[in-house]
């Protein structure tokens, strides 16, 4: 396939994550053309081979995909308002970070100025973009999913479909993403504590990365007992995490660190026990989760 | 090197765990007495070769090297007090879970009756025991360390020495264990939000091992600011982090989820914005750990 047979692509966003992708689809030899609010920013690319619009409308008409790369949803309808014509019966797929919400009053706002929709995440940092193993998600028209899939595995070897809801990517963004702060305010805390004795948080990177596959490891097994709601076989239960975070709450006197964000934590393993669930699977929990304690 | 040059073992204690330290010991040929307050326990020890005593101070008297792995440190005090006057001289390996301060009282417990003490942590669960990349660590007594380390690697190829002081083990358990359950929690948030839409938990397994790499992937990079105390490169900023647990706090609509265990971790980002980090990275959040707030 000559290069002129690529799919012509549009990007809109030339922030640290757009540039990267306008740079991927050149880098694989799409016609690319690039816009941004702040122009300058597509001179990089306009030096390896982009097309640099002057106006949105001409940047969105010129090709039948159009990526957009923006902070939000509500700067994507901005930037893309006065190219509402041009939008028609071509392929809008945005890539920012946001709610389902706002994922589905994305998907509306487009399907109102009759494009065809995708909503997607990249899981990786702008220098990680075009490499194999580097995963997309996407939610939204599968036609246009199907249409663009080899153009789109441009930005990432590992690009899937979620669903033809247009939140999923939104949604499963918040579904995987939610852990990391906890994890990292464990790590925080465990390196408090090692610090307190005059130890580097270093010494914890080894240790924490098995850790980290440990938990991998156990994943498969927790989702199982998650997907099929049988807790009766516990490879660790909710009693044993319970004695465990009341150790951790003594750590505060070892290190004079602040371990309250552990308390509703306690107290949601407290109910989990209340319900019963002392020795069934940690994983119990969820049950707990699933039902809010009704707000003062 | 023939099977009588190893060094004799003593493994007290032979639940899930402590059997399988004694089936490692079996295996690589050290001669292994036992001993469990339940005897039956260790049937299936003897018929792979284990001595079994009858008597606690039989088991203790029969090896230079006696590894006790009962639930905790009180246990193991009580079930080696009759055992007191045997234990002079010996080492003696706790691999029990505990606290810090547990670990220090064991350390005086067995300093008073002339052991030479290490305590320990198996990192890994008892199918794993004696496998090469199994991690066990260690604190105490270096000499004993350095003495018996050819036959503590038996239980796990990847065994360290942590340093002289005995709670060493049972903290880097708390530093390095403390987050699991943030973890597991946001793993099950996740879960019940999917799930909420009919998809399975199993769907977000393969995002959330690759979400748990690209986490393990930062660590070095964490740790280095927060042994520097430098956080003005951040890679992603405690600002960023308040605006995403402000989002994450209405996934309570999105799912009818209890998200309220996100609260004290809001409250510390607010606390450490308040400090000034706003465009800090988000390891500046161990300033805030560090900064107990006075309790009511
Ligand atoms: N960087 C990452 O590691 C990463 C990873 C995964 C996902 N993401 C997501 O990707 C999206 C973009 O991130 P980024 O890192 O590229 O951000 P960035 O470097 O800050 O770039 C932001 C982009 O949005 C534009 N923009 C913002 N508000 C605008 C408005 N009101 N009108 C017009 N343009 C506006 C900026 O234009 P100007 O240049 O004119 O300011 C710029 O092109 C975000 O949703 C982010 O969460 C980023
Ligand atoms: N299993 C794991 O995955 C794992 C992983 C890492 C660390 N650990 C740690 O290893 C330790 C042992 O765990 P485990 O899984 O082997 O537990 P377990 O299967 O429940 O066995 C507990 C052992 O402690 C003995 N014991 C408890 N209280 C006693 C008492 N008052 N007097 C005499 N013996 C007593 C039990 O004797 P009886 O047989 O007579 O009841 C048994 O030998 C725990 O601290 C655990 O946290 C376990």
């Amino acid at each position: 396939m000559s290069v002129n047979d690529r799919t012509p692509v549009t990007v809109i966003g030339l922030g640290a994550m757009g540039s990267a992708l306008a740079e991927a689809f050149l880098g694989a030899g799409h016609p690319t053309t690039v816009w941004n609010r702040s122009g300058e920013k597509a001179a990089p690319l306009v030096a390896k081979g982009a097309r640099h619009a002057l106006a949105v409308g001409e940047a969105v008409a010129a090709s039948p995909l159009v990526v957009v790369c923006l902070t939000t949803y509500d700067a994507t309808c901005a930037v893309l308002e006065p190219a509402s014509a041009e939008l028609a019966g071509r392929a809008l797929v945005t890539l920012n970070t946001g709610t389902p919400e706002g994922a589905r009053r994305m998907a509306g706002w487009a399907r109102e100025r009759g494009a065809r929709f995708l909503d997607g995440a990249v899981k990786n940092v702008p220098p990680a973009v075009g490499a194999p193993d580097t995963l997309l998600y996407y939610g939204g028209d599968r036609e246009v999913f199907d249409a663009y899939e080899a153009t789109l595995r441009v930005l990432g070897g590992d690009t899937v479909h979620l669903g033809d809801e247009p939140d999923l990517a939104a949604l499963y963004e918040q579904a995987v993403g939610g852990l990391l702060l906890p994890a990292l305010l464990g790590f925080f805390q465990g390196a408090a504590l090692v610090s307190a004795r005059g130890l580097k948080a270093d010494t914890l990177v080894r240790f924490t990365t098995k850790w980290l596959e440990m938990i991998a490891s156990e994943l498969p097994a927790i989702a199982a007992e998650i997907d099929s709601g049988d807790y009766t076989r516990p490879r660790a239960t909710v009693g044993v995490f319970h004695q465990a975070v009341a150790h951790e709450l003594q750590l505060g006197r070892e290190a004079d660190i602040d371990v309250s964000w552990h308390l509703p934590m306690y107290e949601m393993l407290e109910r989990a026990i209340a319900d019963g669930h002392r020795d069934h699977s940690v994983s119990a929990l969820i049950e707990t989760l699933r039902k809010p304690v009704p707000q003062a």
